[in-house]
């Protein structure tokens, strides 16, 4: 396993304490649990909570900080966190204003997120649950609610999280988070496994000249298995099924992230990045603003993701604010 | 070949595009050469002036913006741009107040950039060169000027960058990228080659269990190939080997960055910081910033890179500026 590792079992926890020893300033643990990361100040506001399993950074938790998320519940390498973890964390940053949940749709997390809200309740803790569901590969139009959640999470943290920072109240929030979600789709493409370090062994086997089209952050099925073929073949095939997807049309204005699933190399994403922007613009779909790097990761895995944010003038603000943490700088656009 | 690459050939000029056609508000073509990257506006002051080979983004263009350099004369996968590039972007950000070069500590490129400078003097510009030699791998002590230059670069272009941009004369700016070029060392460690897309193989062979401490960002050989071990082991002897060469000692401050050299992922850069802050905190050793993720890549090459500068107030100040390119944002620190 060509890790940098210690011991296996160690590899969040260890993580975690680099991260927390790099950014004291950001960052701080929340009742002293290690997996529980949180804003190192507390704010007035809706506070915003994610969590989900490691491997995936700057996902899951290296978006908390200015104007993204309050709190983050870290789990396993591939794992959710639990649900005492995301209780501990929602007690952490209630406000009493409302805690809205924004988390990816995999049965471990929604389970634990809904156990969490089970027991804010008793606190008179109100949450309210939105569920990334942008990978369009991963089930059909039609039966959105089953797809996974991927990339395009980003999205509505960023909305949410402007909302939320700029003092909106909760049911903007959660208006706000649903509107960004509905908007965005994503769709990947996998050229090699990555390795769980308590594995030790890859995740799935592929061939040499074999690529995956739609295969999820975690290695799950995609819907197509080919010879890998060209840069804008690959993105034309991906760019189909969004369009599709999206409905798409002449005049509409989108935000683009183009993400490294972990070995592709920024070179490579702005091949994709190029390619995209000559088919929107045939389209004349405007691209607003772009995202090109590691947004979302599954470690060293070759591949990418495109996520498409279909916007209006609201979404163009909450997503044009000065953003900060540790992971992610954003001025105002 | 798992690369997004359409004709090899191609590679570097359409990833130019893409760069251009996301970020058009920072960064433009020079005299419409597709290689020649300059900020999109010009500026009153001392030009900073850089260059190398593809395939290492975000070095060398990738640092182009405010704060930072001001025009990148960029060369094919691993190969030096040419005179006359270097040369047109002299022209392009001279404001009658001398341009410096500040470059990577290889023979193409120092050709390359004194043919620019004789060129440029016949056009009564002046100029002068940094070259970057940090790779304490790659030479002996005493034999410094024999040094690759590596990751540590950035801490010249950050220090340069924020003197120029405030206003510094010419001597001034080049006092000070020696100042931050004679305080910073850096050590890299490869598991895994990349391929050059026009070559189309891996660019060198390793084991499947082995490493190579001090390998260069192109694959030029390193100090020691080994068997993998645990990454606290891998750490401790690269940075025996850094504080033997800088005599770091006891109350010193300093800077540390934590480079991926493309696949290594951002967990485990930070198990690798969680140990530098381990045993810099035992020598008393103080850490004013870090910086973890990826600065010099070798695009999907496994392995990373540590480097450390060691500041005092005045490369402090400097380091602290905001910063922002398409690649590399900081807030005032």
């Amino acid at each position: 396993m060509k890790k940098f590792v210690n011991e296996p079992s160690q590899f969040v926890d260890e993580m975690l304490e680099g991260i927390i020893e790099a950014h004291p300033v950001q960052l701080g643990y929340c009742s002293n649990y290690k997996r529980n990361i949180v804003r190192a100040e507390c704010k007035n506001k809706v506070g915003l909570v994610s969590g989900g399993g490691s491997g995936h950074l700057p996902l899951f938790m290296g978006y908390v900080g200015e104007g993204l998320l309050d709190g983050c519940a870290v789990g396993g390498v591939f794992q959710s966190p639990s649900a005492e973890q995301i209780y501990d964390i929602t007690k952490h940053v209630d406000a009493s204003k409302g805690v809205v949940y924004i988390y990816g749709n995999y049965s471990g997390d929604i389970m634990n997120f809904e156990m969490s809200s089970e027991m804010a309740e008793l606190d008179d803790i109100k949450t309210a649950h939105i569920v990334g569901a942008d990978d369009i590969a991963s089930a059909p139009k039609g039966e959105e609610y089953k797809r996974r959640g991927v990339a395009g999470i980003f999205y509505i943290y960023k909305c949410a999280g402007a909302a939320s920072e700029a003092g909106a109240h909760f049911d903007e929030v959660i208006r706000i988070a649903n509107k960004a979600k509905e908007n965005v789709r994503t769709i990947g493409v996998a050229f090699s496994p990555c390795t769980i370090p308590e594995v030790g062994k890859p995740s799935f086997i592929i061939g040499d000249d074999e690529m995956e089209i739609g295969m999820g952050i975690h290695g799950e099925p995609g819907i197509n298995r080919l010879k890998i073929q060209n840069s804008d073949k690959i993105v034309d095939q991906m760019l189909d099924q969004i369009l599709t997807d999206m409905e798409l049309q002449n005049g509409h204005e989108v935000s683009v992230m183009v993400n490294s699933l972990g070995a592709t190399s920024k070179e490579e994403l702005y091949i994709i990045y190029r390619r995209i922007a000559e088919r929107f613009a045939k389209l004349n779909i405007k691209i607003f603003h772009s995202y090109i790097g590691e947004f979302a990761t599954s470690m060293e895995m070759a591949g990418a993701s495109i996520s498409v944010c279909k916007l209006d003038s609201e979404l163009k603000a909450l997503l044009s604010t000065r953003a900060s943490t540790p992971f992610f700088e954003q001025r105002q656009l």
